[in-house]
């Protein structure tokens, strides 16, 4: 069992009707905020509407940072530290998804940061030591980002997409009736995303750690039984909360406790489908990591033990042949994806071989491949995308 | 699902060696510190000299409040405060167990409490607001209190024993080889400490939480590995570290989200016999939970189902006979603490019959057995006690 260290300041709030903590979440730190939302879906759902009320109600200025993307820019970022500063802001809201919530971080970090680059502060300052309080509300069950300190900013002029550690929230709003207006793709590829945070974790040494490796486990069984229904029943508020309450612990640095770095392999080789071609996160690592299993399987015997634990006491599934058990909870969990509606190969999403050995080449950033669970080189990599055509 | 808040300030460093952060964990907050510890276990061990060389080469002024009881009274807590206040105190350093814990973080609240009568605050203030900041070095796994913001102070005079909100440790120090030197009696009875802090939790309403249940389960199971381990090795350093990153969970009412408070019967109970007879807390904690469990299922069938699950699911017992089922999983968690070398009941403890009814009349402290998940009478509490004789 490996040494590890847990600091997660973030007091969270969750359950329905938690949005009545608001007012003091905020007032503790002040009255100027910064409120940073996406594409406008929160006005749709009114969601907007009842967040301006207690502002207006309690006295709060608030400062809007709008239209933060999908995969969120340096752009925003430097947007959002200069309406802080022009604006004496005192506490960042952010409420969105894990993009809103990464942009915002950044922003609280950047507040302090005194060079002029913050791109540079993205790649280069591990942590920075003073940040603006974040406050957060969350919409949609994914990321984890309500629960960690890191953030994926992207850089369109350099074609880089960085993950930096910034900052925890310090209070972070989770009411599971948020995601009842969150749709079935999306839904799916939150679930995904979730699976993926906790299987980057699971698959990795040493497996004595009895505790993270219970409570990975009881995570994936949890995504598994409540997706499909909160596919099938949207407003189901225990799937929704479920899914909420494993989202906030799959990324948290918790299922790592005892374990070696894995590197996030599906991760790193994901970032550069996004990076090409735009896709839903989620939906690139549910098609990455079945085949990136059949790989290690294959080229590593020594891994064999692991997915047959995976096999049974994830999917239950039981047999005498270790190998044959090891491929069905593979087959299992690409079963999984494909029921719940994801495209589970990269053909289906128009996308094929031309920019394969570009993408493998730049996969490995900070090391995260060569350093992993089974080290892959840029060869394997390759490998893993045709296999997912 | 219930509503639930999250908020664990703690900084956690867990592992081999990581006494070498015990200066930067004492230094962002000062350096005049009050050394706290019990019975001088550490001396022989040779902790307290690793201390107090970091301490003395750091620079550090120490105070020391040595021989806190193991259940730690009133007048330590004021000699603490007094102390603190002496010397100008800025950190308090807690070395012990969850004793030692108790007293230190009723020491860092009453320092800030400005009435006279720090009995009065233990009973009446729920959280006082400001604390001084506690460090603790963990030497036995079973209470959590490095990783909760409670205590239980005794107060000889009125002849009571209450637990009450102060404040989390701000830097938890858990070295599992700190535990090689805990005899087989306190190992076992420790076990039994963290598993009915599970199984507290884990009884109660209701049972849709997927993350809370499963993790309760894998905490019950990690225990019920190791802790056979631990007693045949003591230097096991993978069964130490396991039981003690459970201990740390396990009390620190992760293990209560999403569910309704239960009311924790079995520690209501203890503390009567604590009270009146000074007994191990982990002892009777084991020898009254078996005797509960089975007073519970015959006197309420509708708890059946949950009995089921902790049968099947922590004990992996299978069969179609649900009632079987039920009382083989009360079965199984006796006979383990009996393997475990405790002793299984009351007479063999020399406890009889002579106080039950002052016991059971006393043991409501704060509507915990009127309010827990199955609700108990004085007459109720009579008979479980008999049983356990």
């Amino acid at each position: 069992m490996e040494n590890f260290i847990h600091s997660i300041p973030t007091k969270v709030y969750f359950g329905k009707g938690q949005i009545s903590h608001l007012d003091e979440a905020l007032r503790q730190y002040g009255t100027k905020v910064l409120l940073v939302y996406g594409g406008g879906s929160i006005k749709k759902t009114g969601l907007y509407d009842e967040i301006m009320k207690i502002l207006s109600e309690g006295g709060f200025t608030v400062t809007e940072l709008a239209g933060v993307e999908p995969n969120p820019r340096i752009e925003s970022v430097e947007k959002g530290v200069r309406l802080c500063r022009e604006n004496g802001i005192e506490v960042v809201l952010a409420v969105g998804g894990g993009s809103t919530i990464d942009c915002s971080k950044a922003i609280c970090s950047g507040y302090y940061y005194e060079g002029d680059d913050l791109w540079y502060m993205v790649k280069n300052v591990p942590g920075p030591k003073k940040s603006l309080p974040l406050v957060d509300i969350l919409t949609i069950s994914a990321t984890g980002s309500d629960f960690d300190g890191g953030g994926v900013i992207t850089n369109l002029k350099t074609h880089e997409k960085l993950g930096a550690f910034f900052t925890h929230p310090s209070v972070s709003i989770l009411d599971p009736s948020y995601t009842f207006t969150v749709s079935k793709y999306q839904t799916a590829a939150g679930s995904a995303d979730i699976m993926s945070h906790t299987m980057e974790c699971y698959f990795s040494s040493p497996g004595d750690s009895g505790l993270t490796e219970g409570l990975s486990e009881t995570i994936l069984k949890t995504v598994i039984r409540y997706t499909p229904v909160a596919l099938k029943t949207p407003d189901d508020y225990t799937a929704r909360a479920n899914l909420m309450h494993a989202e906030s612990i799959a990324c948290s640095g918790i299922l790592a406790y005892g374990k070696k770095y894995s590197g996030w392999p599906c991760h790193a080789m994901e970032h550069e489908l996004s990076a090409y071609y735009d896709i839903t996160h989620g939906v690139g690592l549910a098609i990455l990591t079945p085949r990136w299993m059949r790989f290690v399987l294959r080229n590593d015997p020594s891994t064999e033990w692991r997915f047959v634990r995976f096999a049974k006491n994830v999917w239950g599934i039981e047999g005498e042949d270790d190998h044959g058990l090891a491929l069905k909870g593979i087959d299992a969990l690409e079963d999984f994806f494909r029921s719940c509606g994801i495209p589970m190969s990269l053909s289906e999403l128009g996308i094929g071989t031309e920019h394969f050995a570009d993408m493998a080449a730049h996969a490995d950033v900070g090391g995260r491949l060569t350093n992993a669970w089974v080290p892959l080189t840029k060869e394997d990599v390759e490998e893993i995308f045709r296999d997912c055509l």
